[in-house]
């Protein structure tokens, strides 16, 4: 059979996808080095700060790279970080031909790599599986070009809009499947974010438990206007590689915040707006501290408080095959609500998932 | 290619589907007559009170039916009803071998077609295509089980789980494609229940509009304690050859119940349980009515309280592909909800079904 670029490209995206939650704030990046129509190296972008995927590639290949195609998912770098460039590294490594699913989304360095190999006469196709690779990045690429994180809002309910009942008992919702998603998704992201209702109800760990492998836990992101947060929550307290970030409001009270720092937190302050954390102004602190994508977990105040103020990027709505019945559960979104279904956002790219008997509905705030 | 039992029996369900909204209370059955591996007669139950699809199948392979096999949807019948008993027609068209799906569900019934042929020395075989044919007749087989009406709860909501604005804007939540499925869903049934509430607020009517086909408009069922449903409402003074039941209480002033029967309603009294109709004992009345099957369109109250009821045994739950946000719009289900997540209702055998945009969640209440 002879495989196509689309194919070898295939093979690319799937090493990049193994560097899930460890290269943050750097892409996943796959590439694979095939010569004569074999593939003689890959390699991956394995954590940030370590090498780019097309050196583990190449380095893969060893002299099988003389002549042969490098199939990347990420337009190679043309510019020293904190590793030097890898077009230098595929220029004199003698790659021929160099296929690319995606150019660089920074703006001012998209272009620049395919360009500096093009100048030293090696052919450059870009564009192949660029949809997957976007999608791949999706975060990344969010953070990349408007400094924000990409923000995606979960939440479990029943098939009638209920996340817990009106005593707030929310144990369990949706099954193992499902749960064991979420906890990809953990692992896959910068942050996760709560509000403080739901760490003094709850108090959750909010870190990442992988069926069978060790995950990365994301840094804990309370909203916590008035500091309320009790220093003996269970994630200040649990050992975890993340840290807790609580958020409060310029009149939180000094003790609290000394009480919250002193057990092991960081206390961040943010402008409000109308009495509630500036969710906007958050993104943007978030992003300038390198949280390039973040998962709001709830609760329904936090996440009717993130659609109003249109910060969410990606809704995962996990639905489990049951009717709670009335209407004094907790619903999805708290808050106020418009006047007319028009004024309503629309979700683009509706996409379902089944885990187990739960159905999940992703989709878009954005045309992608 | 050699056609199975299962292919022949598939274009046996393929022909019971065309008598769909014509045929109750009878079920939706079809046959096709199969000689020397060839279809040569085909028939369905076209509508109650015509020949049975056995008839027509073998009336439409004329002399070829001798000596042939018959595959029928549901047990040939050996009683006479308003036409004489098919197996009779069988026996005397020299059917040698007879396939059914599925046996009569009527208690007392079931068995007797098939055993009247093998009687007569015709080789009978059960039980091919049975979930189809069930699935098919899932309305006809609780109501000769029960007595009561196979009822269908549906609801059109935004992921967030609202069905309206905090104003009642609901057009539309769901695309045409939905819209329309929704008339298919009404063409089958036999009646359609929705509140007052919903009739004076939306003045809706009810009838079945399917795209590029006559429909048949199922009876309407308004739920009105009370009766304070106007005598003027769309429903009652458009066209339609299905009449409007208004359901009420033991209180209902007479004026009222007069002139609603004189726009041509009818009135029908049941008892009340904790102050609203007692639904259960609706049930039972509708199902001595030949309401097979029913479907409630909301709202939200009324949704809320066929739930609590546990009248309900199938939900057909659209979803848009937008969040309205907020907690003021309108909830799919509104009424008091159990204290525990443990005490939601189960819902069985969730389907998942794409309408464009939108996501329709299928399930049953009861284990199948």
């Amino acid at each position: 059979m002879i495989m196509s670029d689309y194919e070898f490209m295939k093979q690319a995206l799937a090493l990049a996808e193994k560097g899930v939650g460890r290269t943050s704030p750097n892409p996943m990046v796959g590439a694979v080095v095939v010569r004569h129509g074999q593939v003689v190296g890959r390699g991956y972008h394995q954590r940030a700060g370590g090498p780019h995927a097309e050196v583990h590639a190449i380095d893969d290949a060893g002299s099988q790279a003389r002549g042969a195609t490098l199939y990347v998912t990420l337009e190679p770098c043309n510019h020293f970080g904190r590793t030097p460039p890898c077009t230098r590294k595929i220029i004199d490594a003698g790659i021929r031909r160099v296929v690319v699913a995606m150019t660089d989304p920074n703006p001012g360095v998209a272009g620049g790599g395919n360009a500096a190999l093009q100048a030293q006469g090696i052919a450059v196709t870009t564009g192949v599986c660029e949809k997957e690779a976007r999608t791949l990045n999706e975060g990344f690429i969010t953070w990349a070009t408007t400094g924000k994180p990409f923000v995606i809002a979960k939440c479990a309910a029943t098939l009638d809009g209920r996340i817990a009942t009106r005593t707030g008992d929310s144990r369990w919702v949706t099954g193992p499947a499902s749960r064991q998603f979420v906890h990809r998704i953990r692992h896959a992201v910068d942050g996760i974010m709560v509000g403080v209702e739901t760490v003094k109800k709850d108090d959750p760990s909010l870190t990442t438990r992988l069926d069978g492998q060790a995950g990365s836990d994301p840094t804990r992101i309370i909203l916590d206007t008035h500091l309320s947060m009790p220093a003996t929550a269970k994630m200040i307290a649990q050992a975890s590689d993340a840290p807790t970030w609580v958020i409060c409001g310029p009149d939180a009270p000094a003790d609290r915040r000394h009480a919250l720092e002193v057990s092991g937190s960081r206390v961040i302050e943010v402008p409000l707006e109308g009495g509630l954390i500036d969710l906007p102004a958050l993104m943007e602190r978030l992003g300038a501290m390198d949280i390039t994508s973040l998962l709001i977990e709830g609760g329904a105040s936090v996440l009717g408080s993130a659609f109003a103020a249109g910060i969410v990027d990606k809704v995962c709505f996990f639905y489990a095959p049951k009717i709670l019945g009335g209407d004094d559960g907790v619903p999805i979104c708290r808050g106020a609500g418009p006047e007319r279904m028009q004024e309503s956002l629309p979700i683009h790219d509706l996409d379902v998932f089944r885990f187990d008997a739960d159905v999940m509905l992703q989709g878009y705030l954005k045309p992608r």
